[in-house]
């Protein structure tokens, strides 16, 4: 296995021209990592010929497996197939099954096919071919010598992943290029350094299946948990007592896994108290509700709110007093904190929850930086909290906005989880 | 100039694991097809010097300029400079201006400088130094030998682009590798397919200097002006009037250009007419507000909203009358005027807009289905409108509450336009 290895070559002048980012060299890249299959190049090429050829020469000496994406379509500049095939010398055979399912799949939309896509049913002789469930190009396995095994796959990248997944991966466990699976769990920390974590979990780096890594992620940080195994199954089985020790080492600074957000995690434990959320908004202007609202069913725990970002829709809508405002200023915990229990009484909810803060680029005060946020919280059973935030003026608005919002949700995500 | 070409080489495991996206190739695809330099291939190699000089024996002989990425950083697996001095068989050279330079940057930051840094002072000989003003690692331009220039950079996106603009492109125009700059203009259209305006501009797609041609955005249509000239103030006067006689025929179909988003186009329209908005938003949970703040100094003319998730909300701080709810139903052309109209009255604005829909995957009734949205506006001279929308369920939830907060900034847009 170690002497064999993979390399990627993606085919299109689009690409050359910086009109598409090549994400399927990256899909490619983790597909290879997780499968344990060694990946040293990739290679972007135009659609020509010539070109192609120059750069099959080296990647079929260098490497024993060809993931080539791009250039399947019907038209004249789509000419992977036919490159290929060209270079090992060897002639397009036509597939008629493949015809009749491209006639079909226009049929299906109550069109006539263009006979342009009559080539994509050539492939080269003793090509097999890899299936397109969502699209009209097929891709194909070939092995013009012993040694060496091309694939082709569309450059759509929702018709190449699910065909990479069906069809190639199954292939490639057959002919024993997968002989272990490569697991990853990713355990999601908000509130807490990437450094202050290291410090509390640094033992578990030494681990050697599961190996346990930090790493930075969006505004969080995670700890990804990777195992090696024969089985998927057997992977999850070393992974998650792991996961256990981690949990239970860093509490409440894990908010959850891999695709959980903090909206999602927020709601299970509002929708598993029976409980409701109303939210109140300045700088953020709805980011938070949309945010809670990303999440389907959300309509379950999920009440409104008001998006106070004049200072009159402040004192009518939500209550907060003109006094108030006029004595601490708008960005303020007084003001947060009346946000939040103006919106949770408004609506009737158990929580409320409120940002007020300075986004920038504009609207800082000698005493009120950029970056400067409260966050406010009521609930149930009179409590009111809030909390000061000093965001980095450099990251800007955009971020500072959803920076606020992230924070919104873990303040109450913790005391949720501290309430009785 | 048609003989000489350019070729992209990205240096590091990270790409090779998936870890990150190649987005330093395609900025580099886009910017040398502005400068129109022939650009044909694109290669990933890892931090490893025997395999980075199998990429550079080839790139070498087809390609007259190189540029590098990634491995420019301190620890012992950035090996970039190192491998390309090493392959042409050039000592490297201390810069004591670099190191010096490396030294105040941490200076200022209050830190020791790592002895690790130190290498990054070293060039091969003859190289000249490409500044990094945003970080440590500085890069070079070498001519190892005559017809062939080295250019290295670091990975990080911000330090590269930097660099390539304040050094890289003067040094490409100072040595004749650009004669003619390719300048784009993206007209933006909402509200018109592709197709529909394609024939309505067919005969500017026969231009060739500039150029136009369609292309879809997300969830929108584009027109790229596109010209080539000796500098960018004459391929600019070349696009202005292709542009002006672009808005005539397309009209209000075309809602800006380039950077400028819905939500800047409405604000502009609002603030220039001295008028305010207030927003009511169902299914879309906030992000139309979220949209209108995006936009920095927003406050000028957004006053806030009601996020009305649930019909309690609509009733209490929007005065939907609870009869209308009940007869027919939460989503319906009626809530939508009601909504609106509530939200402008409670604000005291002179604008409210209004969404009401179903944005799935669950909500669907055998009436209604996924994807029905209905959108509200009320305005100053008791005007009340309201349209009907039913985007596909395929799309999914987060698209169609994109494409409904797009559409509400454009059905207003479109009323501020003939508003008198």
């Amino acid at each position: 296995m170690t002497s064999k290895s993979a390399e990627v070559i993606a085919i299109g002048t689009e690409l050359l021209l910086g009109e598409i980012t090549n994400t399927n060299a990256q899909f490619f890249a983790q597909e290879l990592a997780a499968l344990g299959i060694p990946h040293y190049f990739q290679t972007v090429v135009g659609d020509n010929v010539e070109r192609i050829h120059q750069v099959l020469a080296q990647a079929t000496q260098r490497s024993q497996l060809l993931l080539c994406t791009g250039g399947l379509g019907p038209t004249p500049d789509d000419l992977t197939t036919e490159a290929i095939a060209r270079f090992f010398n060897t002639p397009l055979v036509e597939h008629p099954e493949i015809f009749a399912e491209i006639q079909a799949k226009y049929a299906r939309r109550g069109l006539p096919t263009p006979e342009n896509n009559r080539k994509q049913a050539l492939l080269p002789q003793g090509a097999q071919v890899i299936p397109n469930p969502r699209g009209t190009a097929p891709g194909m396995i070939w092995s013009p010598r012993p040694g060496l095994t091309i694939m082709t796959f569309p450059g759509v990248p929702s018709e190449l992943q699910a065909m990479w997944r069906e069809t190639a991966v199954p292939y490639l466990w057959q002919h024993g290029w997968v002989t272990e699976v490569f697991l990853s769990r990713n355990l999601r920390f908000w509130g807490i350094s990437e450094a202050a974590l290291a410090e509390k979990v640094q033992e578990f780096f030494s681990l050697t299946n599961p190996t346990v890594a930090p790493y930075a992620g969006k505004g969080e940080t995670r700890l990804r948990i990777t195992a090696r195994a024969a089985d998927r199954e057997t992977a999850m089985a070393l992974i998650a007592p792991v996961e256990a020790q981690l949990r239970e080492r860093t509490g409440a600074d894990c908010y959850g896994a891999d695709e959980e957000t903090l909206a999602l995690v927020v709601g299970r434990l509002l929708q598993g108290r029976g409980e409701t959320l109303a939210v109140a908004e300045s700088c953020t202007g709805g980011l938070l509700g949309a945010m809670v609202t990303e999440v389907p069913g959300s309509s379950a725990y999920f009440q409104g709110g008001v998006v106070a970002y004049a200072n009159a829709v402040k004192e009518r809508l939500l209550g907060v007093p003109s006094t108030v405002l006029a004595a601490q200023g708008a960005v303020s915990a007084p003001v947060a904190e009346a946000m939040a229990t103006g919106v949770r009484e408004q609506l009737g909810t158990t929580w409320g929850v409120s940002i007020t803060g300075i986004a920038g680029p504009g609207g800082a005060t000698a005493t009120k930086p950029v970056g400067l946020v409260y966050i406010g919280l009521a609930g149930p059973a009179g409590q009111v909290y809030s909390w000061e935030h000093r965001f980095s003026p450099e990251r800007g608005r955009d971020w500072i906005r959803q920076l606020s919002a992230c924070q919104a949700l873990d303040h109450l995500r913790r005391v949720l989880l501290n309430a009785v």
